[in-house]
């Protein structure tokens, strides 16, 4: 495989930097290590080694998905890979799915949806800021993604446009507020997900998922744990990234006329302690009135 | 969308227990809470309750791709979701992707493979074991994916029969002493990921790689922590999956005449000292020789 | 050093069993490895290996700090040795310290109280249920460490008998209710830490502390990961413990005039932000009231 | 409690900065926002609030024990609180304990030794570079605890100079060598740890553990996770200490005629796996040698 016009292409540096850029003949790259002009990197193998002017070396690549994900522009929370991955997976996307987003932000994770389920599919996303909406635009029109996603600047508070969708993704401060929409725009049976940072926000989210027409959910979260790759003395990186956020998935179903009934089994063992408990209130707060002596309870 | 003949799908009872059955006309499926006929499943939206003959009810869902995955028959290590999610990221695999997968096992891994590349890509897959070439040949085949896998039961001693794969995993006890084959199979620039359980495998696989023409060298490792799914009481897991294995990736390139250019600035590092520090024992002893005061050094 | 009658002894089988007994002359020890006298066991250095009578041997150990917390009796929650380090050493113990403990349980943490405050400090400990109190003192004495604990069979709904204390650990399901009392047992600058398993208790934890008169107020949570200790194929164990609880530690201060002033820094920028957020939110409403074009807000 | 002279004091900014002094009449403190007299700060209860000469306010503390590890002076890796509690109780060390350690580094460690063993107990402390031992010396003579430590500077090679410890910890590069001068020194069934960063000296610690005579062998690593103290938004820290080291503890004993009978199950398990394995290879060798047909091994 050759490089051509129009590739994006990464270049490494002996010191691991990463640069990412679009071949475009005449063009130049400059970095604090030289520059090299775009023709030199034109119909080359990926993974030769090139050289600045100056002489330093520089890795030719293809970028990863993880180096389009993290290598854009951007004025928002940044995406991990390792969350875009997960999701991806929750979503059981593949080429043709239908997926909505909201908020696009700088379009990280929009980016990662686009891999997944292009050419056929599409990715339909929402934002509410016009600085945002462009940034991602630009960003995915970089990443020559733009042609499977169909984005809306507008608020969601309203609803989605589409219906019968594979899969609905929610990186948005209050999720919980926007759980009806999500179920009109799903097909039964559908994947949702949501990704939130908070504690706080996870049991308000799972209060009214629980409350809604949803069903299996699940609150995980990922950490990545990066080693040095010294082989004879392999240990993990000193600092790792400490959180991220939490991702809660859940599944749309038909309106079950006997609401808690697709509880976790976690969720139903807390409500029966609950009510054990009550009744043992009530009863220890009797027995003490009644001022007997009585053997211990349960 | 509604279930049809040869669908395959989840049924998850009120207690969370999950099956996963190929819908067939007169065919019945069985459990602890009583039996349904497949007939009663048929033509229903996902997302619907249904009734077991004793009166237990059942949620029809489409499986999820994690569930393709687990729900497998197998006589091997399963490969966790998590793993299998990070490495289809790592190995930027998307629809018409060609990736390569060394040993096949029960077939997990290949399922998480060929979702992503499915339908215009290829997975082709080596397996040594018949047993296990057999029991991965069933599940591919009813999960609906064998039409994106080429299998091939013989060793990969002698290597790959493919070339310019844009991707390969390995997933076999010894992965360092196939990289000369698996350079030859990938396309310059390709993605490699190696999986391996123990910290002496990363050690031995690292001391390959550095000797072999990869580059852009990383380990790393998934943990996935699960939540109670309870509002008014969210903790995590009493208990969680402690340790799958380490990824190691990679990415092949163009023979570099200078050795060790592309190792990171970690391993320069640690070279570096080690170099400093033998100097430093060497004067020490000197200077012991000598007899004579001296300064501290560095 | 070697074992005495009345000495509390741990024995090991060689598939890692711990028995934990008291020696005492004529007393027999019984397991599925078959039996042994206490007298066979007298005399003996430690590191001892014995035979049972159907000659399986056994290693004779004095049992460890984490031995003692474990291997007792109990009939709540246990204690685990991670978290009892961890809170020793956020209360500061050491020899001489007085410490108060609510509530008692089964004893696990009083024993690693006591064990760090020994001989010359003092536990006070505190059980409203008599059940729990009774196994605890059990405990204790079994552990030799009763001597250095005051026990209390009471609620601690009225406060604390003590005043003046070094450190106070609260392991109780509200502990939010009983910061005065919390403030008024402890010396000033004392330590005060709780241990909670939901982060709902967190939230309600630390808005309770900021509105007492408490300072330098952490949270935070103890993992353990073990590893196989097999030198060839070193790994960490497939599954571990995922979640114990919460750590919150803080100050009592002397009343402060400036309410909030000693809130960490993080707390401070989250009050801030959402002040400014607010101001943002209405300037937006003010603008789109007006109807006029309006330039980015930052 | 009111401060006195001589007494270590911390004073807390309201940004969270944290400065250890010892109070001496006529000293003066001084800092980013201001100076502030000792005399000034003598004979305050602990808790109070004083202010710089420019009025900021600080708050007057007595330092906890990992105020007194961490913020000493210092030319070495530091040890870290979570590290030192769990290895004081791995130790199960407690007033009166007599505990050797190697090497002394900037007294880190020394320090948590000392505050568990004091008063009535020892650290005997080895160094080997005179600029290490000076300012461990410093550091424990500021922390008031020289009294409770015996230091050497000199190597362990030769060995150490006690015999009959109580617990021994070994926070060198190549604790291996070490192990027959440590088991020298311990008491029969003392306490053993070694602390070492990388995954290639566990192996090789592990490695010597099992043909010296030492039992009880655990591999352990802690993470420490800390929150975000904000109740309406509580979430884990964005960052996090990824690694600091690996604990490995055992027991020395009483020298076993049958050597790796106090292996771990896991160790014993694998060795019969390699045993099992190396069998079916020369089965596997020897049947395709013969050319036949053969059923599947197990």
């Amino acid at each position: 495989m050759f490089t051509q016009t129009d590739d994006l292409v990464l270049l490494v540096t002996s010191g691991g930097k990463r640069y990412l850029l679009r071949l475009q003949p005449g063009r130049q790259f400059h970095s604090h290590l030289g520059s090299i002009k775009h023709n030199d990197l034109l119909h080359l193998p990926y993974g030769t080694t090139v050289h600045s002017q100056l002489g330093h070396p520089l890795l030719l690549l293809e970028p990863s998905l993880a180096d389009r994900i993290t290598r854009i522009k951007r004025n928002t929370q940044i995406i991990y890979p390792k969350d875009a991955a997960m999701l991806v997976q929750r979503l059981s996307l593949r080429a043709g799915s239908r997926v909505i987003e909201a908020g696009t932000g700088s379009g990280g994770l929009t980016i990662a949806l686009a891999w997944s389920v292009a050419p056929t599919g599409r990715v339909f996303t929402y934002e509410v800021r016009a600085d945002h909406f462009q940034v991602a635009r630009n960003n995915l029109e970089k990443m020559g993604l733009l042609p499977y996603v169909e984005m809306h600047l507008e608020s969601i508070l309203n609803g989605f446009r589409q219906t019968d969708a594979d899969a609905l993704a929610l990186d948005v401060r209050t999720p919980w507020i926007f759980l009806e929409h999500a179920h009109a725009a799903l097909r039964p049976g559908g994947f949702f997900v949501a990704l939130v940072p908070t504690t706080n926000q996870v049991s308000e989210l799972l209060s009214e998922l629980e409350k809604s027409s949803f069903a299996d959910i699940e609150v995980e979260e990922i950490l990545l744990r990066k080693y040095k790759p010294v082989p004879n003395r392999l240990r993990p990186d000193d600092s790792m990234v400490g959180h991220t956020g939490f991702l809660i998935s859940a599944r749309p179903i038909i309106d079950a006329t006997e609401p808690g009934r697709w509880l976790s089994e976690e969720r139903k063992r807390y409500e029966a302690r609950q009510k054990l408990e009550k009744r043992i209130a009530e009863e220890e707060a009797h027995r003490a009135d009644s001022g007997r002596k009585y053997p211990k309870l349960p």
